[in-house]
Order: structure tokens, then C-alpha cells, then sequence
């Protein structure tokens, strides 16, 4: 068993490197074992005891473990928690309060040790355990996969790996290898409900289905390691994807290229969008199938209103090419688009000659040209970012500011009728959200440019007018 | 149902195929309701009843099935097969026996009827009860997914599709159409040993998950959709790399790019080495796990013989850049190697100047050279497949063989010294197997030329002998 240990460490990267490593020690056979297995091998071991508060006799096992680690002479660390308060709190089942302390505290205390790894002593057993109870919850791969060996455990730390290098020895022989080296393991301090659960896994379902198979253990312990080199190898291509198809990220939002997301494989969509809701709620465990289904089914035929409510308080939506999943809550990113600044909340003027830096890059230019000059070339142009307006007299200034409630103008080109400026936006492709901060130019109240689009009637350049104004909005993009 | 039969069907293309679509039709509730909805959507069905003569009553049935389709004024074919003999010719069990007889009775009056597909009746509940017993059994991805709803069943057709349309009603939901719409179920027509194992997981198992899980039939079949997705993505990619990676191919025997293979992610190689032992072996179901990892732990480090009995009467060999997955029996592929043809048990004559053809595009040439140029050119030319041999005078004819036991020579630039030719090529990389019918250029019982290697010493051109010959061996490629 040593070598096998010593050899599945080495397989892992553990023995190449000479920081230490936090072995979570409870005192029970498991981790009993793992503890005098990691000693044993030369490892540096620093042993954490984690006491949940849920049974009175925690504190003399606390007083054990130190005892233990001292005869080894290790060092020991412990913290206690109340795991009871913590559930209660925040709404959790006592099994996830204790989980989420007891890896915090080992995490915290690897982090501060500079420790290469925790290491925990789930075994054999306890995979096809924890495999059954996702197969009886609900689960895809990764749940039918099981726990692995190692593992980046992003929840507590993206550099120390979380290490299981007991999942190829079954309970039995973990026992026969304390009794064989003499040690007395305390009794398993775990929470009941869990004891519960695993109680009736163990006693009632894997003798019905041994009576089926009685290999069943093996079986499921091998259906592991073969779904997990399938969820490795999708797992790898998934980040890849992720990279190549998310265009925006933040904080309670993503958004993908609409049309190549809806072209990839069913089983990477799925994946897309899960990720994507994990990425908007970090504590939505076990995000649920239909959920999912109803957002895949939603890339192929996108409702009328271009929005849908997914559950979770997130919204899936559709803008130009690109489909976001956001929090209601959540302020989403400017994009490129230009907008007046959210920090501004009066217009400001724009002098003749003169600009006015919008932010993200975006400027917006004044200035007057000559009139036959406009006039020569003004058949050629038909930029909406840069548009050439007609005056008897060039104005002393002009507005820059976003539209407000009843203004109206004279699109150029619509026989010089008036329109709410409101329904004008409807007709372009302009995401609602960029509306409300869309920088008009104005003289006074009355609109004279909605950059990017289209002029006012009133003010286009003709053989009438005397005075030509040039109006660009340009980007100069950051990072040029 | 029958709108979400009918948009199922339209899914998978059924109503776009004006061709027939023959439905195994036993006439218990789920192939009836089956029967009875492709009835009903306009479908140009083929009832067909298999009698597998393991009951006294399938008589009595198969007129009552007949019956059935003429009051639905459909096509009805049936036909009656041993099971039992069958199973025990077979050496497998009367289950997989029936199954056997069945498809191939399905799929051969599919394709006289020039039918699109074959329609059978399993179920979500048949799904959620198959699923489970390929857990039992053991299984990876590919059972646990369940039966697909479309498919090409190479085993029996690569061009019809066998569906299973109703996989997602439940049971409750069939009985109750079969009710509603006042059709008469026979007994299901099931073999007892399926019955027994049915019932044990559809009575025993279930309820106890159900009392972990009230929905845990739900679950199951989520579970499966989602693995579907997983296993057609990885397939679909599989299917790629069979084709990237695989060199040789034929009775018997595969061969991969070794180096590239042993680069290949986890789940690839798995699923490489199946397809590879699937190709040799086709009637080998489920294939042993182990025997697949000894597969892949050999890619990483081969063992020092190069070759291993893998099972299944299938060796595993390296040869060059090429791993080999081969029957014992297998007559393995000459690849582009030249060899004295099989066909051939006496040596031939090779005249000077004259030529011989090996086959497989390759040639053995000799003529006389003049003595100068041969002399002049010798120092820059070291191609052994083209080489220039020193006499005294000119043999009246060569003679091109494989090796005999006792072949001796002397191998050039050794010292003159004379070695075993099986010691020789020993130390060539020459492939043992390509060994035995290499082609020797030979005067009498003398060695003159290994072509490909080296010449015999005695025969070196120098300034002591006055004429020289020519010798080459190429290759002409058929397909140029």
C-alpha cells in the first residue's frame, strides 16, 4: 500500500516538490491512514483538525489529534466553527456548512503554510458512495465521474490543489492497515444527516444492487475512472470554446456570438450556459437541467420580445450578434458604443471649433469648413459619423446631451416630417439599453445629429445656406 | 402524444421520407401504440410480427397481430425463428439470442421493403430500467446514455435507421393512450430470464431509489439525455481521430501512429483501442476495462519483447512508428515493404541485363555497367537500394530468393568477417515478420546482395576486378 501510495503521489507531481502538505486530519481511520501513509513517505505534513461544534465529545478529540500529531512531530493546527450557526445562516444543509468551513480552514491554513496541496482521506468506498448519491440526486458527468484524485478546487484556491490519494484503497484495507501499523483511530466525527444518508447507501442499496452484481462496487469504481478521462477531455475542449465564443464578461453577465454558439455540439452549449450561470451566481450548485434545456431551446428559436427570464434572477437576451445571460441587477458593459458619461448629468457645450471626449475613447469634433468645399464633396458622403450641416450664421456653440422625454426631430430624408425621437430609435437596430445614453447634438433644445445615424432636415447643406459646420464622432481606440 | 409523436418524427426527418417504415409489432401495449400513431401521422407502415418460439401461445398471437394490420389495412410480414437452438449454437444467452434473430428478421424485410427506417416500441420506463442495468453491469458513457431514439445499427444495416420514438413517453402514458383509444394489447411477448431481470429492477430497485428520490426516474432519464449529448460529441471527434490516426487496416488486424496515439487524451485512446479490438473481434460486447488499460499502460511504456497477448486471442506489437492490434491469425498487411512474393516457393532466375517484379510496384534490375564509370562514381554513392558489385567476369544470371537456415555472408565494411544473415538482421530495424520473405540477390547459394542493406564484401568494387553490375531495387507506385 505504501508504494502504491508513493507512486500515485508521484504520478500526481506531490513528491517533485518540497513545499509541505496539509493533510485535513480528523482522527478517524481515513484520514488516520492518509496521515501516517504522507509521514511515512518523507513528506513535510502539517495536520489541520477542523471541529465542526456538533458533538460535545469534540473538544477531547481535538486534545487527541494534537497528542498524535506531536508523538508524529508534526506540526498541528485546529480552528472550530459553528457549523450549525453557519447553516442556519445562509440557508444551507448542515452537510454543505460543514464542507464549506472545514475546506476553508484548510485552504486558509495551506495557504499560510505555503503548502503545495490539502490532502483529504476519502477512499474507495466513499467514490462509489458519493457516485450513487449524485446518480440518485441528478447528475451529468460530472457528478457520475465521482471525486477526483486532484483537482484545483477554484472555490478555495486556483494554486494549491486539493488531493484525494486515497480513492483507489477500499475501506477494508484502509482498517487492515491501521491495525496492521498499530494506530488507533478515533471514531468519525461526521454530522449525522450525512451518516444518515450514507448509512442507507451503504446498507440498503449496495447489498440489492451486490445481490444483482456482486462486483457492483468495482463496477461503479471503474465507471469512474472512465468518465472522468470523458470529462477531462470535454472539460479541456470546453475552455477552450469558452475562450473562443464568450465575447463579454463581468460581473453578473456574459455574452456569447449568438450565431456560433447555436452551431456547436448540444453538449457543449449546455456546458457554455452553465458556466455561464455559475459564472452569475457562484453559489447555484446543481443548476437545473430544464433550466438549461429552456435557454438551448431558446438559441434555436430566440422569442419575439428578444428577452427571456431564466430562473436565478437572470435574463437571457439577444443584442445585434451577440446573446448575453445577466443578472437583472447587473450594470452590463458599454460595448464599444458611444455614450454621454453616466458621471455627467447636464449637457455640456461643444465651442465652435471644439470637442468634447464622451470617454472609452469616443470624441465628438466641431468645426467650420468652407461652403463650396461642402458642397463640392458633399455627394460623396454619406457617413452618419461624420456629417456636414447647412447655417446662415455658424452658432456661438452647440448641446451635447442625451434625448429626454417629448423630444422630436426632422430625420433627413423623410420629406421633412417631424417624429418622436423615441419611435426613431425604435426603428434602428440600437439596443434599448444604449438609447438612454446616446449622445445627441443639439442647438438649444432642438436636435441637429443623432451621431451614428441620421441629421435634422432643417439643417442639411444646400445651395440655400451660407455656412458649413462639420460634425464627426470618432474612436480612437485605447489600446492603438 | 400524437403531436409530440409527430414533431419527434419530424425532428429525426421520418415525414420528409416518403419511403415505408416497417414497425416490429408484437402487440403488446407498446408496439401497438407505436404501431397505432405512425397509423395515425400517414406513415406507410410494414406491420412485422417475429415469433421467437418460446411460448405455445405466440401462435394464437401472431393471427391475432396479423388480424390487427389488416383491420388497419396495412402491410404484414412475420416470421419464425429458434431462439433457444439459436442461443445455444451461439453460446449466449436466450435474451441476446432473441434480440439477434429479431433485428435481423426487422432489418432484412426493412430493406426489401425499401423502408426508411425500423420503428420499435421501447419507452422512457424501458430507458430509465435499460439505464439502470448497464450500471449494474457495468457500463461507460455509452451505455449509460441509454438507447438512442435514432440510430444506424452498423450490426444490421448502415443505411436504415432503427428508431425508438416512444422513448419519451412513460409506461402510465401508453397504457392510458391504449386506452383512450380503445386498442386491445396482447400479453407482452417477452422472454422470462428479460422478465425476471426486469422485474427485479422495476420492483426491488426502483422503489428503494424512489423512496431516496421520489422522482428519481426523471432524473435517470435527464441523465441520459444529457450523457447523450456528451457521447455524440465525443464520437463525432472519435470518428475524426480513427481516421487521423489509423495507418493499416484489414482482417484482423489495425495499426495506429504510436507516438501520436500515446499523445491523445485519455478518453480518445480508450475509445481508439475499443474500436481497434471491435474491428478484430466484432462480436465482442462489452470489452473488459482492464484489458483496455493494459492497453494503454503498454502505449506508455512498451514492454521489452514489443509484443503482448492483450486476451481475446489479440497481441499487441510495436513495429517502427506503427502499434499493431492484430489477431494471433491474422495475415498482416506487407505494407510498402518489398517481399519475395508468397506465391512463389522456388527462387527465380534474374537474367543480366534483365529485371524481376516483386509486386507491389517492386522492381529488382541488374546490367553490366562499364568498369570506368562505376569506378569514377562509386565514392559518392551510398543508397543501398542502388548498388555496384565487382567481378572478374560478368555471371550469366543472378538468382533472387528468401533466406535459407545457415545463410552466412560478409556484410560490407564489417572486415571481411563472415556473419549469420539472421544475426544480421537482427540488427536492422527490419520488422521480424518482413525478415522471412526479404528478397536476397544471390550467385549460386552466395549472398550477394540484401537489397535495402548491404552488399557482401567479397563482391565490393575495387581496382582488382575489371567489370561491374548494377543492381537496384525500386519502387514504382501503382497509383502514379
Amino acid at each position: 500500500m505504501l508504494e502504491n501510495f508513493a507512486s500515485l503521489l508521484s504520478e500526481n507531481g506531490v513528491l517533485d516538490d518540497d513545499r509541505p502538505i496539509v493533510v485535513g486530519l480528523s482522527g478517524g481511520p481515513d484520514s488516520l491512514c492518509l496521515f501516517d501513509l504522507c509521514c511515512r513517505i518523507g513528506l513535510e505534513v502539517v495536520a489541520a483538525y477542523f471541529d465542526h461544534s456538533l458533538r460535545p465529545e469534540s473538544t477531547a478529540e481535538l486534545q487527541a489529534v494534537e497528542k498524535l500529531a506531536a508523538d508524529y512531530n508534526k506540526l498541528f493546527v485546529s480552528s472550530r466553527g459553528d457549523v450549525r450557526k453557519f447553516a442556519r445562516e445562509q440557508g444551507m444543509s448542515v452537510e454543505e456548512a460543514a464542507r464549506i468551513l472545514r475546506y476553508e480552514f484548510l485552504f486558509s491554513q495551506a495557504g499560510k503554510a505555503n503548502a503545495q496541496a490539502v490532502a483529504v482521506g476519502h477512499h474507495a468506498d466513499d467514490q462509489v458512495e458519493s457516485i450513487l448519491m449524485h446518480f440518485i440526486r441528478g447528475s451529468g458527468l460530472a457528478g457520475l465521474r465521482g471525486m477526483p484524485v486532484r483537482q484545483i478546487p477554484n472555490q478555495w484556491s486556483t494554486e494549491i490543489a486539493l488531493l484525494r490519494p486515497l480513492l483507489g484503497f477500499w475501506r477494508e484495507e484502509i482498517l487492515s492497515y491501521c491495525k496492521d501499523r498499530n494506530l488507533s483511530p478515533l471514531e468519525d466525527q461526521t454530522n449525522r444527516e450525512l451518516i444518515y444518508w450514507r448509512n442507507r447507501i451503504r446498507l440498503e442499496l449496495i447489498p440489492l444492487l451486490e445481490s444483482y452484481n456482486p462486483k457492483i462496487k468495482q463496477v461503479v469504481w471503474r465507471m469512474s475512472r472512465s468518465l472522468s478521462s470523458d470529462f477531462a477531455w470535454i472539460e479541456d475542449q470546453v475552455n477552450q470554446e469558452w475562450k473562443d465564443y464568450l465575447r463579454w464578461t463581468g460581473p453578473g453577465y456574459v455574452s456569447f456570438l449568438a450565431e456560433a454558439l447555436g452551431q456547436l455540439p448540444l453538449a457543449v452549449q449546455r456546458r457554455l450556459v452553465i458556466r455561464g450561470i455559475t459564472s452569475i451566481r457562484r453559489n447555484a450548485r446543481d443548476i437545473d437541467f430544464e433550466m438549461v434545456e429552456r435557454v438551448i431551446q431558446a438559441f434555436k428559436s430566440p422569442p419575439a420580445t428578444r428577452q427571456m427570464d431564466i430562473g436565478l434572477g437572470i435574463r437571457l437576451f439577444w443584442e445585434g450578434e451577440l446573446v448575453w445571460l445577466a443578472a437583472w441587477e447587473a450594470e452590463l458593459p458599454a460595448l464599444d458604443k458611444p455614450q454621454f458619461p453616466r458621471s455627467l448629468s447636464e449637457p455640456v457645450i461643444l465651442s465652435i471649433p471644439g470637442f468634447f471626449d464622451l470617454g472609452n475613447g469616443w470624441r465628438i469634433t466641431a468645426c467650420e469648413i468652407p461652403i463650396e468645399t461642402a458642397l463640392r464633396t458633399l455627394p460623396e458622403n454619406d457617413d452618419p459619423y461624420q456629417v456636414w450641416l447647412g447655417f446662415k450664421e455658424i452658432p456661438g456653440a452647440l448641446i451635447i446631451r442625451v434625448r429626454k422625454p417629448g423630444d422630436r426631430f426632422r430625420p433627413f430624408g423623410l420629406g421633412g416630417h417631424s417624429k418622436k425621437l423615441a419611435d426613431y430609435f425604435i426603428n434602428t437596430k440600437l439596443p434599448p439599453r444604449f438609447r438612454e445614453g446616446w449622445p445627441l447634438v443639439c442647438l438649444g433644445d432642438e436636435v441637429l445629429w443623432v451621431p451614428g445615424y441620421t441629421i435634422n432636415d432643417l439643417y442639411r447643406l444646400s445651395g440655400a445656406v451660407s455656412h458649413a459646420l462639420s460634425l464627426t464622432l470618432t474612436q480612437i481606440k485605447a489600446d492603438l
